[in-house]
């Protein structure tokens, strides 16, 4: 097995090419998951548990903690995880700094990491924002495509991998993304073509390129039209499970072969059902093997 | 002068509204200025520039106190500062912890506080930003419509104001935001009547909601559509000046009576050309004076 050199967070990494290194992580663990890391205080083992109305540094450490403890529980099974910068930064500078620490650690498991931080700002923004998120050390990010090559440029040119926002998972997200075009079009299957004539400069020899799109598993109707727009794009895929995305839905998100697709899920894998006495840790591996098995079994048909 | 209660960063804040809280603060210092801190190390006046290569804690540190200075300089002719986040974030939490210091110096100074972080998340990790928002003490913020209601109306539950992005000032903003649909609306309409639709049910005493648009004034051919559609909205006006809006193309960004409308302007502010042997913060207090003066009289005829 090749595999890319690793990003630095200090220093150029010509090297790198995002879309290959997730393509080789998936192939090395035999698995194309991605644990969605949402910690909230409110939801943590009782022994990691702050007590209720705690300053913002503790509970920032109760949910690092969490964290790199999923992190331990999931890195064999897992391909990737996504890092919720919002659950972070709703605790300002310590939650930020301890979202820093986060990425580290799962760096450190052998993780693909995908900081999932939403931003959508042109030029020197971007730019900035893409060095934020080289800095932390993530290797993917989530950016929104509203404001064109503008807002996602930046990010490849800064050795980043993207995911683009395409087709949202959540209800709402169709008073815009499904408003129909006067060439036939969907508004999502426009922002689809975008992203792929973008994305096409940077494909690496995995035949997928660092800036892929994000493509919600509820989508069911429309999954086959935005993966036959977007060939050389990796599908960061929500909505499977809890949200109500199933097999066939997700099977629809790969290409050929089982590949170019990174399904996540985060509350059924880090929030699993607890038995008493057993230690929370094992029953989040427990959870993540069977993800793992699921997905394994689904891209293989 | 009525003025509403500022919010409190730890505490619900029932009374605040954004609207009002920025049309009084509008009123008060008699003009629409709004002036952007886009800090940069390459750009910093010599006496604050750290050496090349420094850390991000001095970087950050050195950004920070040009921001504060900056905001001395133009808190008596300025209705508010409006904070790029991608600035600080880039130096990672030392740049993140300087921003929330940059926010409560603004806040001191009597400004309105718009932080422009371009967030666009959805559900409880829209709750989670909103919440950052407001623990740093932002009055306002910058947020994608692109997710639909779940990714705005969780700010506006939160008592923090929302600018949502509708038509940006960029060039390649027009891949996507001037599509026509099927029933002769531009993207960028659309996206403006689903803000329109989503800020009726918080629109203040003041006439005015607190879901704002954000419409650059570089798209002249479209903002009378957009007012238009967008009766009770607050504009946030980037592109007059360096990027080419004219004084006509901002006139129209304002409803009647001059109100409704906050323009914006950075490094025509922040980096004036320097004289020598001046300070500073002399060249910009009269830089932020000359465009509160162009705007008054644009938005008074």
């Amino acid at each position: 097995m090749t595999t890319t050199q690793e990003p630095s967070a200090t220093q150029p990494m010509p090297d790198f090419h995002a879309g290959d290194f997730l393509t080789d992580r998936v192939a090395q663990v035999g698995s194309a998951t991605c644990v969605g890391l949402d910690p909230v205080v409110e939801r943590l083992p009782p022994s990691l548990a702050p007590a209720a109305g705690c300053e913002a540094r503790v509970a920032a450490d109760a949910i690092e903690r969490f964290s790199v403890g999923v992190i331990e529980a999931v890195s064999a099974d897992a391909a990737a995880v996504k890092i919720q910068a919002a659950c972070f930064e709703r605790f300002g500078a310590d939650g930020y700094a301890a979202m820093g620490r986060v990425v580290s650690a799962a760096r450190g498991a052998g993780l693909a990491v995908v900081l999932d931080f939403k931003r959508g700002d042109i030029g020197i923004s971007a730019e900035h924002y893409a060095a934020s998120a080289r800095f932390a050390g993530a290797h993917w990010t989530t950016v929104s495509a509203y404001l064109g090559s503008d807002g996602m440029l930046p990010f490849l040119d800064a050795g980043c991998g993207a995911f683009a926002l395409v087709r949202t998972s959540n209800p709402s997200g169709d008073a815009l993304q499904s408003l129909r075009l006067a060439d036939g079009r969907t508004v999502a299957e426009a922002v689809a073509d975008l992203v792929s004539r973008l994305g096409a400069r940077s494909i690496g020899r995995s035949g997928f390129s660092t800036l892929g799109a994000v493509v919600g598993a509820t989508k069911r109707d429309e999954i086959a039209s935005l993966r036959a727009r977007l060939p050389h794009a990796v599908f960061l895929v929500p909505g499977y499970g809890a949200q109500g995305g199933t097999a066939d839905d997700v099977r629809a998100c790969f290409t050929s072969g089982g590949r170019g697709a990174l399904i996540t899920a985060s509350r059924s894998v880090i929030y699993p059902a607890q038995e008493a006495g057993r230690p929370w840790q094992a029953s989040i591996r427990d959870a993540a093997r069977r993800f793992a098995d699921e997905i394994r079994s689904i891209a293989a048909r």
